[in-house]
């Protein structure tokens, strides 16, 4: 039998784990909700979604324009198991309620403090805290990638500090609000909340984040110094991340110079939406002075957590003990090659 | 028997060209060109398009890459019947001679003056010039865009006179160069080529032109005033374009406010590589007074050509007589509605 | 006597104004008002303009900054014959009632409604509608420069109509909010109020307007297109504007391209705060054919309506009868050529 | 008497060390010299600087344009006693040798190695290795903002480790050429220039950097994390700044929240074209952790190094031994406050 799961809020990160769970052999998307009858609700019908009002004060505005509603997020709530809430944030605190009175799973997203569920995911590096859990949180875009290529070093050969200098994009590509138009903002309230989000899944790590944002829309770039436990080489590095899922690399000297030849690439691929759900370090960025390693690597925001919310839907609904199998489940049904 | 095509640069626009004709069951994709072993030569190799060098010098590099070439455009010009040359702009001529030598038909890009050809072709409004032809060519994103529109109004209603102002983005996404970061750049040699380009398809048409360009990727965005030859109604033009091919209404009120919207859109309808290959027209943008129309439309200038360039081959090669079903075929091959 | 001024919102055009009225020997500005204690209340401050609480309420967050405050906005307005409303658009309404009550005269932007005063100002055009006038409204900073080349245009040749699109920066320089920040946004209801603004200057004018918004945060530019009422020279053109106040040609083969050089040029003569106080018309970019008139020009969108307040100021506190003598007093002023 | 200073080269730095050395007492400036007729060089003649073209060959492009010059490159040299080298990077070994026939003193800018000069200057940091020295090479806008703050820290704190990603704008404002336009393009040959650069000042240095280029013209934004060799706190690392020449503290709880703010700051200062010469440092932006400080600064690349090309003259040519009293007098010869 399979997993039933909803979508609350069909939006930017929304629509992709819609997609995402559409096509998962052991889950059925039972339905996506959202306010206003935009362009992106008729595409959810269009993928045949079943469209659930947010709210009761929500339908008129759906039936106006001529969109049929399949009831609104409580019905949604009485049909489905798990429900994923990517709604925008600072709202979840109040559904959690809502999801817990009707005795449905939820899961968070990075945009919520830890706090609101006790319990952070991430695929690779603590699969098993999320096993069975009413609530989980799976980290945000940055904090996801910070994850995917530390836990592996970390693991392999050992991390004693980490800098990361975050430069964020502005705003995402179809947003009608962002970052000033010509100008770098840096965080000032330091450290910025990466350090301590990845201290969520791994409390053992020494990491300080900086940040700034950038007029741009497509990708976060972080800037990575490691002190390592052990000298290393740059192909012992290049071998662990050959070998670690959803981490891909690329070459400056195949005309992979920025975030903008990465999307690029991604949708010469194919991908859905031009989507890149991994992480992609330069290889050619790459440097190891005895045991420091420095790299870069640059963040699909729109994207790159999608896979471990499918992931994290299987720890919690209990359907794979084994992490590495849900993650090479998942990949394979999204078009991931490792 | 299918039309053996070959492409000449497999950039931007080759790539796309290859993709297409790649999907059509009357033609059959021979080959394509590259300098270099960049990704992008990696993704036709991996979509299974038969990589040619350009030229024998050429061959080394790719060699050196790994990537195993199928011969140099030479050797591709002796197996196709027709090439369609995407190479940079200015360097068309020289080929000219070379296709010509092969005795191989040529279709060229925007980027080349009319007269390299003495023919220029738009599917729905001169699509019988290019019947049989040995040259052709496809006029720019731009001069297709105001023809798809255009066309059809001046058909239905009449036009006496237009005045256009482009707004032209500043670089693809994934272009290394472009414009300046933070300023607008008239075009002060008037008038711009886009009128003069128009009227080598519609001679008749009273057509001046200016543009500026602008510090953005996605699209290129036309204010257009037209001159009617009688009065008509903002329902009739409407109802007119609703008819024509490749032409796609959007509203404002649907939350598509910008081309970074349009684009969004194209993404969410899952569109290879997030393109558009229809001119979007702003629905509620359009304004009629007694016999003036004034509308905005955007230009998706990575990928508007590519089906023209499909229906192009069919004119030179005799393939289809009828352009309505040349163009529905290959709509129909290319996943467009109309 | 002087004429004393004081200005309601030290914000980026306040400021300005605040500067150039200081600049008037006929004119002492008497104060200025700021809502909170920001670094540009401080500037005031620095520049000894007597600064002012917007009102009771704002005291106390200047106090807990350390700044002294000569008052409130009640306070100033007992001091002054005229104040200058430099208060962001759609509060204005409310403050006009308040400046009545206090017999003060009052001089709103072009960000408010022609309703709210029923007459509108542009010193070339119609100073004298202004003439003792207890409220008026200096046009936005695009209908300024509408007005500007065209009343001239009007007068010598004669101007049958109009087509300008209008390509607008998407946000100050120092704004924190702005446009989309990779996208092209048109504004769809038509027609634009851009020239509907310009009639309530030159009520005769044939004109219609188009626009969007741009991810630049340097200058508008406009593209236009004028019928004339004879045919007319390039040479013509350019002897009237050369005679014209506050209009500047520059020429692209003097390397200014772009609204980037343009800036460029106005922090190499040395202007205050790098504005550009006169209309930018490309000398290069005019073309005349027959009775049809093209041309660029560029809208420093933080200054162009500066000299025109100083000027709108006389002519309401009838300072000077002769609008040529008040621009050229003006200009002299605030170092413009002409 | 005067040391006579020329200036080789016109553009960005060339224009501000111009009007920098025409503002000392004990520096004349002689010429400055362009190759051709743009409005920058219109620009040297209407602030009174004498004009020499670069050679003999572009003085026929003067006097087409009615531009006279006083002379060629070479007449220049026979009158100067120094002269700042501000040509594009890369051509200034072709020039060195020239300046050394002339038996004249030159300062290279941070575009050209080290190795060219073997002496680098920065004012607090070195200004006895440059004394009396006869080629001296100014590092450029970052190592020069790197020092200005990681100096006074050494000294009064000591450093044991800096690690640094710099976040470069793509563009100056007035560039026509610049960076991807919705991008962010890292560095990849690790380690950039800049950590060595910091080490040709200041050997003993342990620092290492990182770099990415984004689509912004205002200023490039250091994230700097340093591990110190003894435990500090804020107040101690803000006092020592607040006393250290060429250093401003700004903080974004005043509203100057970004690179765009910064530069408003220095516009409403009244700085000459809107320069901030001073490195830009966020108060509260600035963290400590027992022996950690991490701090964000932000470095004007159009100015910051112009008041250390006037220092390095005067180290140069012996005019005065103490850096400190140059330093004072340059600042208020500029108007810099500290």
């Amino acid at each position: 039998m399979k997993i039933k799961v909803g979508i609350n809020g069909f939006g930017t990160i929304g629509k992709r784990a819609a997609w995402a769970v559409s096509k998962q052999d052991d889950m059925e998307l039972v339905g996506v909700t959202k306010t206003r009858p935009s362009f992106e609700a008729l595409m959810a019908i269009d993928q045949g979604f079943p469209l659930y009002a947010a709210c009761q004060d929500d339908v008129a505005g759906f039936e106006k324009a001529g969109m049929k509603t399949a009831g609104t997020l409580d019905d949604l709530l009485t049909k489905v198991d798990i429900i994923v809430d990517t709604t925008p944030g600072g709202v979840a605190e109040g559904y959690k309620s809502k999801y817990e009175a009707a005795g449905v799973k939820g899961i968070f997203q990075g945009g919520e403090d830890h706090s609101l569920t006790g319990i952070s995911f991430n695929a690779m590096a603590n699969y098993h805290e999320s096993w069975g859990a009413k609530f989980s949180r799976v980290v945000s875009c940055n904090t996801t990638g910070l994850c995917r290529t530390l836990y592996p070093i970390d693991k392999e050969i050992g991390v004693s500090r980490v800098i990361a200098s975050l430069i964020r994009r502005g705003a995402d590509p179809g947003d009608r609000k962002g970052s000033m138009l010509n100008a770098i903002e840096p965080s000032l309230k330091l450290p910025t909340h990466h350090g301590p989000d990845v201290q969520t899944i791994m409390p053992w790590m020494n990491i300080q984040t900086m940040a700034v944002v950038t007029p741009t829309t497509l990708m976060h770039v972080h800037c990575i110094a490691v002190d390592l436990k052990r000298k290393t080489t740059e192909d012992e590095v290049v071998s662990i991340w050959q070998l670690t899922p959803r981490v891909r690399l690329v070459r400056g000297k195949d005309g992979i110079k920025s975030t903008g030849q990465v999307m690029e690439l991604s949708r010469d691929m194919g991908n859905p939406r031009g989507d890149m759900m991994e992480i992609v370090v330069w290889k050619d960025g790459i440097k190891v002075v005895d045991d420091h390693l420095y790299y870069y690597q640059a963040i699909h925001q729109e994207s790159d957590v999608v896979p471990e919310i499918v992931d994290c839907i299987r720890s919690m609904t209990k359907l794979e003990q084994d992490p590495l199998r849900s993650i090479a489940k998942t990949n394979k049904a999204l078009g991931l090659s490792k």
